[in-house]
């Protein structure tokens, strides 16, 4: 039996390893277009910032490594062009052809840019290998960065941090994309202490600066698979079912190529994140293998830091629960991460409802300390559908060092649940 | 209509606060036996630490604030000796009679200890006066902690950054009441870099030292409540409704006298803890001014730190599950905090489960960073009563500066998950 992967960076070697690890009788072959493979794509901008000092040092693995250890094949600069599904078989770029039995689709996601010397995105190692060269041999001293998504804000610190001066441009009002002028407004007003400027509503062309950061635009990597026949959902992604199954029998997707359950609306999104194309993938290559695994799907949990603030997001915004039919409520809090005596720094906190039912829907937590804490806590609610009253009742934990009596989490619940009464 | 308070701290404030925040006209009194209120019991061992400069900076708020701000009088050097719920009256220590109609009993723990000069506890004010001031007078070099519970962790931090040598005086051969060997273990090894000696079970009397610290034997201080007629449960502590009223009709006890309902074994249990006192209080309060609140219980979560290092404990060890009744399975992983590039420190994690119903029941996270927003992940899950397959799943946030893709806590509900199949 053979398994074959398309794409060799997180959800196609997740499935690789997984599908290993439950069948040692599988004939393994990962087929990545670029030479490299198994790196950290989240740590590029840091990267850029300098915090890693080498490319090197967000390699995971080696193709070596899978040989050896997993006896799986992991072919480089191997692009498929075609996807015979009849014949069950691959079209590489040089022409040969690859048959498999089962076959995961990992091909990620992309951004289309328009060339030019001074234009770069930040999305793969040779993104990442480009863009460190222009700024260490052109030394720029103005970037201008076209979006106020997560890759917007980290390029953006990553060049404050070079000393760069950084202005965004955003085509609409909001960053982050979650429609939230609270979130929005915290987030401006922290750049605007780092000295990042922001145009808003930004309808220009390219504009004009020594170096320009393409960080909008993001869309599925689904062309090889469409013209294979696999079906597209609403988002433009991949469908899967829970076992990350396409359309076609046998064929899996899995990672930025594919779309996954939000678990708080019941209706399938795209949102490519790390985590996620690890988890598809592990689920993507346990099905392959035979398996009954499956992923239910996520809970729309992301983390970001902007200039030194971190920025936790999870389930919907009031603005996105009102689209989805959600009669949805908020309350926004302001507390301490800890005691003063701790020093405890500013953190703020909202939450959203369902008034019609009385459960969580949403969060954000934005703050210095302990933001992925909070914002996890908020995710682990939503997918078990908690109602606010139980979560302003959690039992979590206190004691000095760490927390205040009543964190700013539950008193944003009270909040929102007196609003819900 | 008058409400009468014992007790002027945690729950016994919150209490007072509730209930004049739902009803403008009800007449409030607290009545506190020591001459201090409303301050941050929690805090104590930061003072002796020195991270807390003065006492007063573990004050929340004062007899004149709520006289003034709330309406509510609060009565200090108040020592309530006797309670006829038949006339609706108490007796003070000077003889006055206070009437009320509504009665909320805050008297918190008590820990029973001979008397000697240089035998002290840790856990009010004046414990705090009496010990700082000695540490300074004498100078003492030796200390000895009797006791290895979060209390006895705590001193023993605390003197040890004052330089003192320590020993702990351990009656079992476990430490924070968990039976768990792996985290003894964990904790042991740590303090044991820290230079504290630790005597596990130890049966003799009082050790020798300059100074002697008594953390062990803690009770809940129900002797006034129980003169009245008031029920205790199987732990000792006041027997309460999820309104948290006793026996008698309208009389409500909170806080550290009071027992709460475990939600993972449904059984009512004793864990004296500043957060559930505050909550407890809080609709201890509501109740006596006739709302219909409710206190649905505690999963048992507790944190504390001990030489720095992070000790966050929510549910049932796999002893204690085992002796609830469970047939418990546990797994135990040790992972990073975030990835190595961002100087990711080990972070241990044990997640617990039963083997028939798939049920999470506990967990333990110990480390240096992010331990309470782990450990209150699993209080979430525990809340809501997860299985550990839907855990595994979780839609945790990453971003380099924050975690690592697979956060630890997912990693162990993973292993623990292969082990229930």
């Amino acid at each position: 039996m053979r398994l074959v992967i398309i794409g060799g960076v997180a959800a196609g070697l997740s499935a690789a390893s997984r599908a290993r690890r439950l069948d040692a009788s599988l004939d393994i072959t990962v087929l990545e277009k670029t030479p490299h493979i198994s790196y950290g794509a989240c740590g590029l901008p840091y990267y850029i910032e300098g915090q890693v000092r080498s490319l090197d040092q967000l390699k995971v693995y080696t193709p070596e490594f899978f040989a050896r250890e997993r006896r799986i094949q992991v072919r480089t600069k191997a692009e498929v062009i075609g996807i015979s599904h009849g014949r069950r078989e691959l079209t590489l770029s040089g022409g040969e052809r690859v048959p498999y039995d089962k076959l995961v689709i990992a091909t990620g996601a992309r951004r289309e840019m328009p060339a030019g010397e001074n234009l770069f995105k930040l999305d793969t190692w040779a993104d990442a290998e480009r863009l460190q060269a222009f700024l260490q041999q052109r030394r720029p001293r103005r970037a201008a960065i076209v979006g106020g998504g997560y890759i917007g804000m980290e390029a953006a610190e990553a060049l404050r941090t070079q000393g760069l001066a950084v202005e965004i441009y955003q085509r609409s009002g909001d960053l982050l994309k979650r429609q939230d002028a609270w979130l929005t407004g915290l987030v401006a007003k922290h750049l605007e202490r780092c000295r990042v400027v922001v145009h808003w509503n930004y309808g220009g062309g390219l504009p004009d600066a020594d170096l320009v950061i393409i960080a909008a635009g993001m869309k599925p990597n689904v062309k090889l698979a469409v013209d294979a026949g696999i079906e597209v959902g609403r988002t433009g992604a991949l469908r899967v079912t829970e076992r990350m199954e396409t359309n076609l029998h046998g064929v899996y997707a899995a990672g930025d190529c594919a779309e996954a359950m939000h678990l708080v609306t019941g209706r399938a999104v795209w949102m490519p994140l790390g985590t996620t194309a690890n988890k598809m993938g592990r689920v993507a290559g346990g099905a392959a293998a035979g398996a009954r695994e499956r992923f239910p799907g996520i809970v729309g949990t992301s983390i970001v830091r902007v200039c030194g603030l971190g920025v936790g997001l999870t389930g919907l915004s009031e603005a996105q629960a009102r689209k989805e039919g959600f009669v949805p409520v908020s309350a926004q809090v302001a507390g301490l991460d800890k005691n003063r005596y701790f020093r405890g720094k500013a953190v703020h906190v909202s939450l959203t409802a369902d008034r019609r039912t009385g459960r969580l829907l949403g969060g954000a937590v934005v703050g210095e300390e302990n933001v992925a804490g909070r914002t996890n806590v908020i995710a682990t609610a939503l997918y078990q559908r908690m109602p606010v009253e139980d979560f302003a009742q959690l039992d979590l934990a206190y004691a000095p060092p760490f927390a205040t009596v009543w964190d700013p989490l539950l008193v944003a619940a009270q909040q929102l649940d007196k609003l819900l009464h």
